[in-house]
């Protein structure tokens, strides 16, 4: 059940008893010229607030970080970033303050690939050196077949658009996407990706087939995720989150 | 004429023909016993849509900055918060990334006092040593007589919320909000705030009436500050934003 | 009484029974073509020793720092200035060299506009985060009807200079300090200055009238200044700074 | 061929015609009871020998940076570390004063897993931001199918250890190894690793079996890597570095 | 000639012909029982502005640094510090701004030995990175013979406060000042000081003799310092400062 | 009794029973045309095993860092550098990690003369700030009369690596090494040194006579600095390293 923290008010914080949170974080950037720039941020969302319904108990639920770690992207405009140290430190301090009224325990429900190092980095640091456990839950990963085929813009991605905000797909330049789309993420030589920004291998932004998804499979991607999300809430609230001991 | 950096897609930002922005930043924190902790935030975003709307030509307008300089309300349940360091970053940031895509005359539409003194130091950092002109614009100190009535959590805020998102007040804890409300914002000797933190001076940490603003005055209120950003946006998008000349 | 922190020796500061200090920070920077660039500096300081001098206990006052927030005047040959981010640094890590000792309730007596806002957030920081109490006091904001005359090298400074250093008032060149003038600070549109620079909006640095203001009002500046000091050194020496407790 | 900048002198390097460098990093940190605390510093450093003598060319190869990013490590005695923001600058000022000298096509030569998130970053950063191109190389990911026996102090790495450093294996201690070791990396639910620290699923600091790899396989081992780097030398060397144009 | 800047005003500044500009840098802190915590500050102001005079030309000098690098004497109550770090910031963003105007060849006057590294470490970085040519005068170190009698708040120090401000010299408390001196500064094992604070070493914080040092030895030291920082400034203004060739 | 934090397990670490670690650290600059750039870093090496050896206990030593603060010397190619404040902040994370593992007395060994400003400020923070005592060893320091023969690339660290490594010393170019080399280091007026990169002063790099020291006296140079810091254990461990109460 989700205690959604922009809709409350500080006394429903108060008289919440619960000391599990989410925190969306997405990104704002080139999804194609068909999904919109939102997407990872709208997914997020999405997958917090199905996930925290889906939990048997309060789960409080933070405003939604939308700008994140993109500037790989940014050769397509509207593409919005901040660095990958202003990302970790606005996340850092965002769990520090839930963790200042007891919600301790704080799941970071991510929907973009470029924040996933970050958020490892950070959720650890809180975790040894903040008083908070805190840990990196990226949806597309945890969606079981289906991740192999999540590209950027591609099936996946506008599969759960199609479900959840169908008028952000522009189906009419579907077409155009599939062609200057890439078939896979980088450039590879001896497993370096020599590519430092998508606009090296993509000619439009897209990876994968944004046909290759409609809105039932957007539906049982969602479905998926938020079970996932679910079982990672249960597990977190009953963990043992003190540091082990030295050997 | 509002274009959505998270609704548009790429292309669509790659068409317009404009350098303007809006950045909405505000602030999740409590708002009193009747008044949503989003309401900083909800309120920029409000102001924002409505001045891009108002203005006769293209402007983007970025997601909202939700999280912000909030710690003084820390004793508050649900407040959350960066460091005002954390804070400039991200805006400078995102603001650095609007412009990289030409998006270069940003306004900063703000909902929060306490993101004031930061945002002026942001905006004049960005105009002057980074690629792009910036400037702050908070909705309350641009609507006339009513700005005296600011308070927090008061006739104003509690106004702007009735006029656009009506469910969202607690209609039936207004009076319990006025009873345990302060009259005015601070601890003052020789025009000096004693109290840095709200809970030393406000019992509910509602300042002013709540009860004092109905959806009417919020639908005046929302049409005043959409005037002026209107102004504003007309003036910024004219000005010679060259640095003046060495003396 | 004021313990100076420049002639004491550090035998004088550990037989003193005090725990207040006062930090002087002032600006060297343009103010205009009659008034010195370390007005700002040399006010405070003024202020300063005749606060403590008032008070009925012993004040630490600690040496002034002479160089502040003033990049907006840097079109004019002279003016100094650090980062916001550096001014703020150095003024937390004084301070907390005073609270070391035990002279942990601060009051930094600043004599600059430009200072403010830096000066509102570290106060808070370090009342928030570090073994001090401290709050700012801006002289001209406490000398009562006054305040509306203040402009920049005008009435105010110009009459207090006049007092306390009148071989620095170049009265030969206020006929011209007059003329090149401007009445007001900034160039406002909708409750925004759209001017970072005051260079875009004077010509030779001066806002307001500097004839407006003789020897005499400036004695009565500082008695007044100083009583406003003292007035503040009682209830900051008086005031409960623990912290309150979470809601 | 390998200049390696230890031994050669600055007119040696000035004499040299390449724009191709290495630098190794690693870490000292735990490997078990049977090997060296040292391991990965040595392997990157092998492998990055190995990799320079392959290559048709000249490559300077910078000293290894022995320690890196293993706070996850810390509760086994002589695990040593640096915070992952500490190594990304140490990393990013070691790359920069390559390139000043013309050495400006850089691979990071790495042997810790707990490296590649900041590697990822910083190499991306450094070619976006600086005068330079950076990539960095895993070695244990450029290997085929050994990858996936990858562990900790498990086949892989004590393999390649028998066939370099026979001496450093306590080849007494193995069955102990073997016996404390777990399976797996990590702790998961929902694809989510819910342990931040090594000691929350190993007893002994080892994962997979240390017995499974002799030196043969090290060499092959060796073999494969070195020949792993020599192609993305080859087209780190012939890659066009210039970043894409804005679309 | 001296072009002081706190008493100059900006028009004063831009009819100046030089680019020539003095910082003087101290420290307030301990100087045992007899000699006041501003010594340091004191004494670096008083040799600025004896060599400005000296110097056949126009020089600038900046307001004194009063507070630098001394957290060596925290146990000395009133010793004021900054951290090195905040110190080197303070030092480069003022020096940053004297060079906005031109006043871009700046020699820092430094009384104090605790500043002595960073002073270093910053004109190197300022000087390699900023648009200034910046070096160190710390004046003890150029008074010829004398300088090897230094000790702290010894017979140099106290010599030349008995010249310039006699008044501040306690000479009842020298005998005291003498009793509880060390002889010389540190505990030394192997060319290593084992102490890091001098309250380690010394019971009233004072080295060396401060009766060792008439009125007269502190005119001769003004003397000396002031002439070596003439001869230095002529060296400064006639120094090609243009970085050498790469070999 | 060295304890190789390379070489050794974990376990060994955990059952050895000491407080005692040296961390050697170097540079990778230029030594003129007959000596390696690793000097500084291998005589760091060298000067820490010989220490360790010889003293009556266990002391861990860390990996070396091989490059440090060199900057100045950055015309001659080859040269490698971090910034100091990375340099200080790599240091202090090293030591922090040693120190949590009980290894809390730690004796830094320095190789070069520019590091010696920013480890004389680290170890005081450490000291001051951390859990650790630290103080850092200069070997050329510590050796008794030839200190001041020491030079860039002269006889004494010519003369060591004769002893050490003398394959890496090109005996064909001592003729060259000394016929561009200048006298001493530095040009100074009035005590300060003008030039802040060595290039400003030494044609090919070296300072002093690179023929002027045998192997033997190399192996004198190793005894004299072993048995220096074998001393330098002894008072570290023997140390009372609690800071000293306010006075």
């Amino acid at each position: 059940m989700q205690l959604d923290l922009t809709d409350a008010t500080w006394t429903d914080v108060r008289d919440a008893d619960t000391d599990l949170a989410l925190l969306p974080v997405g990104s704002t950037e080139q999804h194609g010229p068909h999904a919109p720039l939102g997407t990872d941020a709208l997914h997020a969302e999405t997958v917090a607030e199905a996930g925290a319904e889906r939990y048997d108990g309060t789960v409080a639920v933070a405003p939604t970080i939308s700008v994140g770690i993109a500037e790989e992207h940014r050769q397509f405009p509207g593409t919005l970033w901040v660095s990958p140290d202003t990302f970790r430190r606005y996340v850092r301090d965002v769990v520090g303050s839930l963790a200042y009224h007891g919600l301790d325990r704080v799941v970071v429900v991510n929907g973009h690939g470029g924040n996933v190092p970050a958020l490892g980095e950070v959720t650890a640091t809180i975790t040894r050196h903040d008083d908070a456990y805190a840990v990196p839950f990226t949806w597309f990963d945890a969606v079981d077949d289906h991740g192999s085929d999540m590209g950027h813009g591609g099936p996946l991605e506008t599969a759960l658009l199609r479900a959840t905000h169908p008028e952000l797909v522009r189906e009419d330049r579907i077409e155009e996407a599939r062609e200057g789309a890439s078939e896979g993420w980088g450039d590879w030589v001896s497993s370096t990706n020599l590519a430092h920004d998508s606009a090296e291998f993509t000619e439009n932004g897209v990876v994968g087939d944004p046909g290759a998804g409609d809105a039932d499979r957007g539906e049982e991607l969602r479905e998926l995720a938020a079970n996932a999300l679910d079982r990672l809430l249960q597990a977190v609230a009953e963990r043992d989150v003190s540091r082990p001991a030295d050997r």
